[in-house]
């Protein structure tokens, strides 16, 4: 990860000129709609003006921080795991979906549904303490690589919204992550690589019990934090309602939502509009992952921000400011 | 809660001579302990230096930052409650607990036990959404008064805990109040009386739904943050192992445990002995509230700092500084 900063920092030097602001993002709409918000809440001397503890602002990581194409990457790591521990496992041989796993037949992964999917994290994300499952994570995002963009998962992050999340910052706010992804598959990396702490970092969870003065993971969903799951793990974990929130899919759309109605503030709300299939992906409606569909629509007529990312974006992943 | 903040900076300015630590404590092992601990591990010269980012210290509430006696404020918020709702409750003339709520039948109350104190929670805690719920606690937190002590309860924080609080985030911490009391029924005033945001206030919760743009509350508990639920309510919500904690009693055992059982760094815990029967309250291994038993044995052979409140602390509240 230290490389990826070292590469952050250099492409920031080359492309900024001194004191520009976001410089990854092109003139227009989206980037004008951004500051002009947040100069409206950090002047004192606006109506819009916020105190700076209640500038919360929360955002979504799957397909809205990084690349979620041609699967979630978590499911990637679930996928390396059950081949890291099928010798130990001589019965996913024959038991689905592992056997599909260790076959690399993705289309019966897939059919396998919600139920499959759930068997594989169980299997890799459970039964281990939370520290033993930390150092996983950490050595997967160091080592493994996207299936086509040969990169590490980490270096598939969004420059304009790591750019996005510091100009927030340097405004006073609070950023908060709130995914559907495991809240502890985030934090052992996410923490470093957006500079939000572990504790701001909200997602969906596995029971643990405390048990041997350890934190052990057992085998059982205890809350997803997708859809109106996200209000709800923003209350738990933030305990304030939003002012600003940025998502790209309906699974983010109830806590853009809940945002927008916000009585005391003036709200922002930022939808990721995936367009670019040449340099990332391009998906909307009809996706199988990251479906926007209806919050297009009512995002549209409610004045949020749609960020075109082909034409929003000068760079997408930190590593293209090199060349 | 101004008041309380105009006397608390009065009360310092007498007290305190210029750039002196902990100004209500007195000089001894406890005082020594907590700023030994504090230089060690900020000292980056020092082995035990510890990087800020992993400056994570926990704080139990009640009993550690606020009195407890004769019952939990929390259950004094309940009765009040329902005397304040009983009209619109009819049957509550003749069901328990709420019949001996109303008669101020304290004994009959308590002899309902935990299936009667849930009763009394779920009826007073639930069926609006968390911003009306907020709006209550507040109003009570401004007008409600202790019955023996007379004064409102925020008045009832311990002053030589606040100038911790402030000692250590001073010195680079992240504090956190991890309390087996209600989240939503500290957050609205604890931020402001101990300077801890409220994403970093942890505590029971009860179920809440996403309903209409909004966060409605559900008779039902989620979550109990004591005992072994502390380091779980811990992994949730901070996501990291806390280097320092801070209890009073049995219940925050398990915290402390898992706090001392931090590989990676030199840690430090520290239990407030009840000990002042004239300014406060004595008790501890045979307490119906607060039992400090097998943590005073434990503490004692490890080492924890154990304050004897009589002994260490100048004043316990912030308002016997006016005198």
């Amino acid at each position: 990860m230290k490389k990826l900063l070292i590469v952050l920092s250099l492409g920031l030097s080359l492309f900024a000129t001194a004191g520009e602001l976001l410089p990854s993002w092109n003139e227009g709409k989206s980037k004008t709609n951004i500051i002009n918000y947040v100069k409206a809440v950090t002047d004192k001397k606006s109506a819009d003006f916020i105190v700076k503890q209640d500038r919360i602002a929360v955002f979504d990581n799957d397909g809205t921080l990084w690349s979620e194409q041609p699967a979630y990457f978590q499911f990637f790591f679930a996928v390396d795991r059950v081949k890291a521990l099928a010798s130990r496992h001589p019965e996913w041989k024959t038991e689905q979906p592992f056997k599909a796993v260790l076959e690399d037949d993705m289309k019966t992964v897939i059919a396998s549904g919600k139920e499959g999917l759930l068997k594989l994290i169980m299997a890799t994300h459970t039964g281990m303490s939370d520290e033993e499952f930390d150092a996983i994570v950490i050595e997967w995002i160091k080592t493994a690589k996207h299936p086509t963009k040969n990169v590490h998962y980490s270096e598939l992050v969004f420059q304009p919204m790591l750019e996005l999340l510091d100009y927030m910052r340097a405004n006073g706010f609070k950023t908060f992550i709130v995914s559907g992804g495991g809240i502890d598959f985030m934090r052992p990396w996410a923490s470093e690589v957006y500079g939000v702490p572990s504790n701001q970092i909200i997602g969906s969870e596995i029971e643990v019990k405390y048990e041997d003065k350890k934190i052990v993971r057992v085998p059982k969903v205890r809350f997803i934090d997708d859809k109106e799951g996200k209000p709800v793990g923003i209350h738990y974990h933030i305990g304030q309602r939003p002012v600003a929130a940025f998502g790209n899919s309906d699974g983010d759309f109830a806590m853009m939502e809940y945002t927008e109605a916000n009585k005391k503030y003036k709200t922002f709300q930022l939808y990721v509009h995936h367009t670019d299939d040449k340099r990332e992906w391009a998906y909307d409606r009809k996706s199988h992952i990251g479906q926007l569909d209806k919050g297009l629509d009512y995002g549209t007529e409610h004045n949020w921000t749609i960020v075109d990312m082909k034409k929003d974006w000068k760079v997408i992943y930190p590593f293209e400011m090199k060349k």
